[in-house]
């Protein structure tokens, strides 16, 4: 019985890449971190210390800058699509490129109304994403966002679950529900308006949430997947994760008083971690 | 010649808390983090072991619970005057109570232009905070605000600064101006609208750093806090720490490609450390 | 067409766990970190808001708490297999159980040359780790370590890999390597030593990374899977993950000065992400 | 009345700098973070933009790798004193140099107990600190760590403390004691063998940590800078940070078992904050 190569990839993350698109009466800020992830003909660099078919990934970070002058002009997605084309078009050893792309949100400033030319604030931790596969059989083009924060102070239920003799958890008709929501869906064309779709589809999101007479993470999750199906043909499905932020209303009984869900401690660990796809049929 | 205690202090850090304050037809949702400092006669808990002058860092984590309930209705400064107070005027062997207190933003979802009543997104990295301090003087009551991240894209040079044989930066007329702002600003008075006044400092600070036509992180610094105690006289200084957060055009020129300040890395370290206070005199 | 559930899991995360092991004459320190993931059948749970099987992630944590009193004596292997059954066989809505468990490490005091009884000091970064997988078909067993930091000083070149217009990085027969390993692999057992396996698994990773002629990250990460599935029968297979923490000479020639591979800057990012599988054919 | 400049520095923080010294037969391998903040007569760059006293932060880089090929040989002490000198000798605007150094520990790689050559993992947590200070008075060395964890799982207790309406904390006669230690001492001379005081230094702080019988963490915060005082001449005073990371028992009687000082939740927030400083009289 023999040892050899099984799966396998490589290439340059983290790549941060800042731009300034300057317009005749204002600038455009753009932050975004760039990650490329390669698989292919690599056999011979791993048993052979053969690098005749690398690419160095310190040359894909450069192509990466380079191509961002021309290329990254709109989206993430269609900078991304740009990119790994490029990567798999003059690479024959790859068989498999994969760009994955996530931005940075700055504010533009704003005075008495109206909207600064060229200063900005950092945004919320809610980041954009898109991840673009290529391979022989064509290009992949998935949106999502990440670390994005959401809380709804009621209309969140947690009851009618097993009982054991482990079980402290108090069923509740009212609790806080948050969580820090990451959202990754496939669409079925490259060719989309890549942020037309993105805001409409984070807009559902929110307003799922928002509105949802939660009985559990669970639920909402699936809630939040169903909706942005209905509403967009163009998404093949959905992933979430949505790991459950507790927030525990604090023992103020022990001291005479009443907690009538006002105060509550957060608990960063351990945390409920809940995860779902929500697909078509 | 012998050996003594010198300066100490002890508390409860990083206590968080948060709270849902009932509207008749919204909720508020305020989340924060208070820290407890106490000093005072504590050299024979050092020196012995004897623990009766102290009151346990678990008991002050439980009282800032239990305060919260009735006291924390409004601003931090005015929660944190209350506990300030509270801690000191029950424990004699105390004579200095610092309370810090740092809140995190949460912001109201919005859809069609109509406000959530119960729905929240996460707000930026940027957090408010205040310091109180209390001893037998009375109370000092110390805005301020942390990692806001500023950035302009233009009307920021670096000229005419010290050459010598390590230099290789070059002169600029025109680059990106980034920092993670802390500011902090004593009160003259503990009876303010901590409200408008944060917000009104908050927007002069924004906006000075936006239109200031800077010559270094430094000229800015001082212009922030020039401006913001022109326009408050219940401002006694201000201190500010403003870390230059590079962004260094990537060199193009290497590929045959010119680099019209468009393309940047973003480097995290080593970072500019920039730091001042301004004051009266 | 229809919308369906799809892939979908949920559990606790991050219940950190410390046990003290009272032996005659000193004391064992454990601390570990456990997450909990559950598949079955959760169908109505999401589409329906029926929480009937649900075992709370609250749940989940206690049990892991009160199963540590009795089982957690040994290794993470052996208790993660504990836990995994435990779940599996109370709850035949579940058709998969995940233990993942993570172990940080205290190093024990020592003093001219005695091991102290009960003292401890927190160890490196790296942590072992074990995740336990159990289904019908019953359960699997694979053993980890991460963030492990690896340097050496040399024996480590990079060349004759393909140059093209964005080539800039130069090739060297001496450079530095450093990664932060990760490293999974399954068993084909469950009744092994975990521990003297172990042991012997991490030697032979430390040793070929030392002794290993490197010419490439990827080719160090072959040489260490191929050896320990030569000298490990019950060793699967393994993945491995060594990013390229990149310690890049310092430009001294600029100021006249030689850098002999002297003086370096260690970069956080971005960063070469090097991955691969060894595995039996 | 009128707005001035008040306290105010500025320099290059975060500067990672690595060294390989080598020997015949060995290499060693130096790991460091210099932050460099500059005082001094720096009013017109802040009034006026008037950049002509000020040496650039990337010089201030610059010239810290550029001095570290010759003169970062031995501890951070030594080539601290060295920078400090170096930027004040050369710049009359300049009041106050202070270099602030940090040291991550890397550990050679033994196998069979033969140390290698070249090879070697990461270090804990624990970071060994350095503090050089010069003004005109002449320098000033302080040394220090940080990051260092300690537990001990007995021979600490908590009694006899103030009790009142919000006390929920037990009384123990045995808990665990742990804390994330940071040490800064000054010394008296500039001119001792730094690595022989360190070593001896940081040897009685972990004795005295683990053969101390506990009634607080303040007590053994000042057993610790006592010793020190008593044992090392040169050392003017001691300032120790010792947060009390709490260890707390599960609650398992809530099930029906006993926990007797067995199982534990570590929690990272809130946390006690101590911090004293022992000092000669």
């Amino acid at each position: 019985m023999g040892i050899k190569l099984g799966i396998n990839a490589y290439g340059k993350n983290a790549i941060n890449l800042s731009k300034i698109i300057r317009h005749a009466d204002h600038h455009e800020f753009r932050q975004i971190s760039v990650s490329v992830a390669l698989e292919g003909d690599f056999e011979t660099a791993h048993t052979l210390g053969d690098n005749s078919r690398i690419l160095p990934t310190d040359t894909q970070k450069n192509t990466v800058y380079a191509l961002a002058k021309e290329h990254f002009t709109s989206t993430i997605e269609d900078f991304g699509l740009h990119l790994a084309n490029f990567f798999f078009s003059r690479n024959p050893q790859i068989s498999k490129v994969k760009i994955e792309l996530v931005e940075h949100g700055w504010q533009r400033m704003s005075f008495d109304g109206t909207a600064h030319t060229h200063a900005f604030t950092g945004g919320s931790t809610e980041k954009r994403r898109a991840i673009i596969t290529q391979t022989a059989q064509g290009a992949q083009v998935s949106a999502g966002l990440q670390d994005l924060l959401l809380l709804k102070t009621t209309d969140s239920a947690f009851e009618k679950y097993i009982k054991d003799e482990y079980t402290v958890l108090k069923e509740t008709t009212d609790r806080i529900l948050a969580t820090k929501c990451e959202a990754t869906w496939p669409y079925t064309r490259t060719d989309l308006d890549f942020e037309a779709t993105y805001q409409k589809i984070r807009t559902t999101l929110l307003r799922t949430f928002a509105g949802h007479k939660s009985q559990s993470v669970q639920q909402t999750l699936y809630a939040i997947g169903e909706q942005i199906l209905l509403e967009n043909e163009t998404v093949k499905g959905i992933s979430l994760i949505m790991p459950n932020k507790h927030y525990i209303p604090f023992n103020l009984e022990q001291f005479g008083m009443d907690n009538n869900n006002e105060i509550f401690i957060a608990t960063d660990e351990p945390f409920g971690y809940i995860t779902g796809t929500v697909v078509r049929e």
